[in-house]
């Protein structure tokens, strides 16, 4: 931020405000505090029979790389209409959203992803405009060493156990998983 | 915005970005799309014994009525780390997080809730800057007509539901509910 969008001075400093116990970007001329805050980032595994849905991205940051389909959440949207949505413009696919799987926060990056699982509804998707690919895999086919994110991957991983387990839960998770 | 953060010219206008699909505030000075997100308000339902913790805040809005302790989440924090500094910073409590309880989404406002359940370490608290009170209630001395907010009454319905059913599950809401 090089000016204030408020009153446009390039007076934007890094201060403590009153009050306040953080540094903020904060304008020198009109006063205004500028915060900033963690994105959603919303995405739905999609399943149809033993398979799940992911998507090989057509556009960076991990291009060429499989993915659960996910992306920014946008302004107005509940985070299941976001994840839906992703679905639809990454794979052309419709979802039954049936629970949230994880939370999954990436906090050096400021990201928490918020990952549902969801049905493929008749098992119809295509290929949306960012992505070079998508395909179901079963559990032995899932390429793990081209995965984007490791939210996908810990996603995918929980998924596949509960599957196994019988059970339906929702995941707690970080990056670095130690943290 | 009225001002570019980046080049600072007064020339923001709502359009529609080449490969885009929504409104968007762009700078046609400098072309610069600027994104605007919806936040995360984090918090956690600080339990203890058949007890929950609740604060009356000092601020506006609704200030006076009760609330799960809650906050906007900040950068380089996680979901967890984020709900935890709110219950210190608004009833100087100290919470082990036990699971995620809540992802509530207000649409209208951009918003989405990630509550936690949480043990109250040692059951000690006090009263931080932004409470004018913080309280133990039991589920019968619950001020239902007095909460701040629908995303406190949403989590502590279920938590207290949830309790008598004896199970623990991550719930998922909306206001309003029949979205």
């Amino acid at each position: 931020m090089n000016f204030c969008p408020n009153c446009g001075a390039d007076r934007i400093e890094k201060i403590i405000p009153p009050d306040d116990n953080r540094l903020r970007l904060v304008c020198q001329n009109c006063q205004t505090v500028h915060y900033r805050n963690p994105k959603i980032v919303a995405g739905v595994l999609p399943i149809y029979g033993d398979k799940v849905l992911l998507c090989k991205r057509a556009i960076e940051p991990c291009k060429g790389l499989w993915n659960v389909p996910s992306g920014y959440l946008e302004n107005k949207e509940s985070a299941e209409e976001g994840a839906a949505r992703e679905v639809w413009e990454e794979a052309l696919g419709k979802v039954e959203i049936t629970g949230i799987h994880a939370v999954y926060s990436i906090a050096r990056i400021s990201q928490v992803y918020v990952h549902f699982l969801g049905n493929l509804i008749d098992g119809k998707f295509g290929i949306g405009e960012e992505s070079l690919e998508c395909k179901l895999f079963s559990e032995e086919e899932i390429p793990w060493s081209e995965m984007a994110f490791t939210s996908s991957t810990f996603t995918l991983r929980r998924y596949f156990a509960d599957r196994k387990a019988g059970v339906t839960q929702t995941h707690l998770g970080n990056y670095p998983e130690e943290k």
